[in-house]
């Protein structure tokens, strides 16, 4: 087994949102200095060692970067492929290309998924208006097309209420490679948190239900309140993910609660958001849990001690910030950004109360 | 009631260790930045907005830092007093000198505490070597020599068995003000975090029972194996503190239990050692809770939901950090220090197991 990266190396963190925050602030907690990357606003630099503003183009900028670490990881999985041949000819990158390549592109994605034996919506590649006709005529609708690179917080998709929107939706496109999505009848979005450490061992956080507004996540509750045998099925398929990406760090896996059972929606090879519970829940939380396994470190104990509710703040949900802090059993979160613009998340807080289950 | 600071508002740390660092992340967790000001080494840079190298007599250095942030506060008792005076005249400094100037001087924090009817141990203030021989005559044997000033974890004291011990024992003070302790027959040390906010709320977290090594704080135990009785009485004699020194933000109160009762052995106006089980057995910490104060917020809610044993991570103790890594149940907290030494705090465990009491 590698050895685990000694007190005070640097751990470099392409994207200086505010995943790249609180990793940043759980690399300290294990006595680990940071170094962020980002091109734009960095309110991870308040709380890193080392912060490096500039486009993921320079390349003498990322060359210095990677130099100044000891190893490199990401908080944003759209870091174009040139950075990363550059990064990972001088430093280790975790997680690894392959997780990257298939979780920034759609189509690699589902095809990666079904080639493992899960459940995924019916999905057909679109490059032409043609090829969207034949996938409505064959998926039926409502259905979803989606860019097949690039989208995030529901960014980047159309929905199609009937055959007739083919052409309209083809166009908000614009030329971008695209697929289609047929319609999943579910009764509830849930994701689990895993992760995987240098020496393959796994660790899941218990699923947590996700509320979606506008596209956005807006809540996740855990327990998520299905049966047992369904969370053993989560656990059972997010391993399955992590061993065949040879991951090493944190993923974020979406599902769909369906009757046929679990269908996956998508998933992230990063911290996410759907995750943010675990720091008010478990001695150990997705971000401390992504630090070990960057830095080559057992797996820490995701056991959960309590429920908890996970409340995006976005936008002018900031004005509720004096009655959050004054309410008990609710430990807030706040990213530090200058600028609140409505969509934008800007903090999180963590009802918490006693386990139930 | 003061409107709290502005989300990215910046507050000022004087002293850059460990207490400063994880100061540093609470304060960043509520959507502040951090101005640390630190003489020596500052593991607090790592997690901090700005840092300002510099001793507390460079005046301009002082100034520069008072005008860069919107309020001042402290992780180190034992700033001079003149650079205190400097950041006073620019910025509201929170606790307030009062606070700072009982908590100097041993003398003076005994005289206070016993003014406001709280028990100490029997003291007698020392200028001389004869002071010293009536001070034992008075007092007794064994007892203990303390500087007034500047000391801690241990230092600065001589244990004195019998009157013979005085030449040695007052040499020993290099001429330093001092005070002789009389010996107090207590079962154990406990301590009480308290917090007081702008508008003058006062909340308390648990005590917690001490065990020191050396004159260093080894573990602190929650809950302390204590009657309800005595709870109580930690929690109003902390609070008629607090309310004595209008003060803002933490203090940490350590307590000898005895058969009369709770005897105070001293107060440090700051965030403590023996309140760091906080992180990982309460929804809102020490050092959030002292952010809060500081920055105008309602205090927090600090009721605990979990048993916890804090251990002081000393010294060569960092060769346990892989086996620590790997217990369930566990949380590391490690400071960064570049260099182990002997008798250094370099991290802490919090081990965590399910509410008892």
């Amino acid at each position: 087994m590698t050895a685990p990266l000694p007190p005070g190396a640097t751990i470099g963190i392409l994207g200086g949102g505010q995943l790249g925050r609180m990793l940043s602030v759980a690399a300290a907690r294990l006595g680990y200095r940071s170094h962020i990357f980002e091109p734009g606003a960095a309110p991870a630099a308040d709380v890193a060692a080392d912060t490096t503003r500039a486009p993921y183009e320079d390349g003498e900028a990322l060359e210095a970067f990677a130099r100044s670490v000891d190893v490199v990881t990401f908080e944003f999985e759209n870091v174009p492929a040139e950075a990363l041949d550059r990064i990972e000819a001088l430093r280790p990158l975790r997680p690894n290309r392959k997780a990257l390549a298939v979780s920034q592109d759609r189509l690699h994605e589902k095809d990666f998924l079904c080639g493992l034996g899960l459940a995924t919506a019916p999905y057909r590649n679109v490059e032409s208006e043609d090829d969207l006709q034949r996938a409505v005529d064959a998926l039926g609708c409502p259905s979803i097309l989606k860019t097949r690179r690039l989208g995030y917080d529901g960014k980047g998709q159309v929905r199609l209420a009937a055959a007739s929107d083919v052409p309209e939706a083809y166009a908000a496109m614009q030329g971008a490679p695209a697929l289609l999505e047929g319609f999943v009848d579910f009764s509830m979005e849930i994701s689990v948190i895993a992760a995987r450490g240098v020496s393959g061992e796994v660790a899941c956080f218990d699923p947590g239900q996700n509320l979606h507004e506008g596209g956005i996540l807006r809540r996740t509750t855990v327990p998520a309140p299905i049966p047992a045998r369904l969370r053993t099925d989560a656990v059972l398929l997010a391993g399955r993910i992590l061993n065949a990406l040879d991951y090493v760090g944190v993923l974020g896996v979406e599902l769909f609660v369906t009757p046929a059972g679990l269908v996956v929606n998508e998933i992230a090879p990063r911290v996410h958001n759907s995750g943010h519970w675990t720091q008010n829940g478990c001695a150990v939380d997705q971000f401390e849990q992504h630090i070990r396994a960057v830095a080559g470190w057992p797996l820490g104990d995701g056991s959960r001690y309590a429920d908890v509710v996970m409340e995006n703040l976005i936008g002018d949900d900031m004005d509720r910030v004096p009655e959050l802090a004054a309410t008990p059993s609710t430990a807030l979160h706040l990213y530090g950004k200058a600028e609140t613009r409505p969509g934008r998340k800007m903090g999180h807080a963590n009802h918490v109360s006693p386990k139930t289950d």
